[in-house]
């Protein structure tokens, strides 16, 4: 018997709610109104307490614990994982985190920062789970699901409430899917509310779970192990509660590409100056692939999560730059005299290109030692003002080789 | 005869301002509370429309004169541009923006966008300011100055009022100084409710204009011009107005260093998820440096803007984490027959050393033809994590030399 999320359970989670979780911004966007065609606003979980919307559903369900529970296990690499334990935290509760064991380091400090126990176990997310299930019997510690439960979905769901409460007239909210915890809460919460608000999913293409299993009538499984960097929604199966509560009240399920993806990511650094995870970002991609669906109507994209390596933030920072054309990288031989740089260096200047960063290879060997090899990395504006260069520097005797 | 700044005229602009500009959310941030010993909020004007809190003052500045001015001059290349520009398509007023010659082709778009003129002229911020300033003299058009101005100081000092309205018992306000109307506006609006709260402004010790002012007892210009990534602050000698309020009112100056507002950036980057430009960040950065100052007390810091470069963005996040250890650079030479680059890479794979990016170079013709020189980017847990990899490459008989 699976107990049902109602309105009146997400009213409760939003009383428990009430003095831990932050209410977070729903900001209206310009930019992106003007970019997307509709009067768009985001709501900022990526400002939420441990960087995700995880803590709602995560403090609803262990503050039902209450008394009940000594201790509780989860498996997690992510975001559920920090919203457990810091949730275990506050409640006085103790907690366990099963994590693979290649998991990076600052993600398992991001947890060990809430005084949970962590242990490291197994290649991948499926035998941390079986692990942590293993526990569960075992030990008789509760298994905290990271979606398929109802208290956790009531914990989400009051990001609806607080949408609904701070915005009249809303017309359409689009949510990120992973196993549809985030979704189902919010959909329940608007559409037990208002019917007539249009609720979307979008998921990644690469981990398309939900989406295939609405379009099969039935919950199916993808396959395998896939790299994306939408990771905190790559859930190859969906809840079982969560499937019918997405049948029943989500109006459709978009997918996105890895592309898309990045572009959303980078346009709400650059543009909206806020930090977002890959998985944070697919409502905004899916509003802008389907433009056409909410023109100038009152749209919320719930931003769900932060929490990016800082790492891979730099890596499609660069890689957006490179695409743009406003990112350079040459190879360049030179006489190793006094001078040679300096006067490549005023040569560029000349063309207005931004030199971000020099090395200067002398240490190599194989270099004969007349020559030195420099990489340079320069700032431009745009493809032609890199031809430019280019043409510049082959006109004045060089040969630079363009990279990566 | 200067007109006077008061917390009525600031009332005022607030009304003014109200359907046009953000009430930014303020706030409360539990990690950083943690690591400066503050109860910390953070006022994110880098949300707020333009991506900084100049759009307030120029408002403003531009509202007061609907009617009596047709169009308007200023010289900037940053932040007031923006505001400037955006402030008159909203109130129909014709807008020219003087910017330097080498202003970076962004932040002219940045501009442009806002439907603002803009003449690109002279080497220096000082050059293109003499040229504006002749357009007010030659054509009648109205100068609007970026701090020295008492309607652009009110508009500047709404934020203040936000942050007594969210907030009882503010305790301690630290803002960042430039030119100082920000601290101007914000102090007038905060002591006139409530001299109990301590104000201190956070200048960058490269441009320490209103430090020094402060010391000496009187306006002095600080020299020539310096490269700093806290360029929106770098004002080289501050107002009369502003100078005169902050005497009165700002309970103590601090400055700040190059690497500790770096330090800073990449904190909220990371930990609260937010992008902040160099000049938005010394708030943090003085608080950082003055713990003991604020320990347990209700601290607000302004986060005055976001338009950081995103090129810059990327070279700062890289830094820290070359800093951090978590980002190691090596050149490794290999044998250049099948296979090599698939060894190596193995053997990176065993000390779990992530690889980001790897260059081979090929094609330099000084390389011999049984040789290549791979160049790689790794990911690392730690400084010990970098000796253990470099260890284990020499051991397996190659030569890594570490780079940048």
């Amino acid at each position: 018997m699976k107990q049902s999320v109602s309105l009146r359970e997400i009213k409760k989670a939003a009383l428990r709610l009430k003095n831990v979780v932050y209410k977070t911004p729903l900001v209206y966007s310009y930019s992106l109104s003007e970019v997307s065609g509709a009067n768009l606003y985001l709501k900022l979980e990526n400002l939420q307490r441990t960087g995700s919307f995880k803590i709602r559903g995560a403090y609803n369900k262990l503050y039902s614990l209450r008394g009940k529970a000594n201790c509780v296990v989860a498996a997690s690499a992510g975001n559920h994982a920090q919203g457990v334990a810091l949730a275990a935290r506050l409640l006085g509760i103790k907690a366990i985190l099963v994590m693979p064991e290649g998991t990076p380091i600052n993600k398992v400090l991001g947890v060990r920062r809430y005084g949970a126990e962590i242990i490291l176990y197994g290649d991948t997310f499926d035998d941390a789970y079986s692990y942590a299930k293993q526990l569960e019997v075992n030990h008789g510690y509760v298994f905290i699901h990271a979606f398929d439960d109802p208290e956790v979905i009531s914990g989400q769901g009051t990001i609806g409430l607080e949408i609904v409460e701070s915005l009249k007239n809303v017309e359409a909210v689009l949510v990120p899917v992973g196993g549809g915890g985030l979704i189902s809460g919010i959909s329940v919460a608007l559409k037990e509310r208002n019917p007539g608000i249009k609720v979307v999913g979008v998921q990644s293409s690469s981990v398309p779970s939900m989406f295939m299993s609405v379009k099969k009538g039935k919950i199916v499984e993808t396959r395998g192990f896939v790299q994306t960097i939408a990771d905190g929604i790559a859930v190859k199966r969906v809840g079982e509660i969560t499937y019918n509560i997405v049948k029943r009240y989500v109006d459709d399920i978009y997918t996105v590409d890895e592309d898309e993806i990045e572009d959303a990511l980078l346009l709400l650094t650059e543009r909206k100056r806020v930090v977002v995870e890959g998985a944070g970002t697919v409502g905004l991609a899916g509003l802008l692939k389907k433009k056409n669906e909410f023109k100038n109507k009152n749209t919320v994209v719930v931003i769900s999560g932060g929490n990016i390596d800082i790492n891979v933030l730099a890596r499609i920072i660069e890689r957006g730059l490179v695409k743009s054309g406003r990112l350079l990288r040459l190879v360049v031989e030179l006489p190793d005299v006094p001078g040679s740089l300096g006067k490549l260096a005023s040569l560029l200047g000349e063309v207005k290109a931004n030199i971000v960063q020099i090395f200067h290879d002398r240490f190599s060997r194989n270099i004969p030692i007349d020559k030195a090899i420099v990489e340079i990395t320069l700032e431009t504006k745009s493809f032609n003002h890199q031809e430019e260069i280019l043409k510049l520097l082959r006109q004045s005797g060089y040969n630079p080789i363009q990279k990566g």
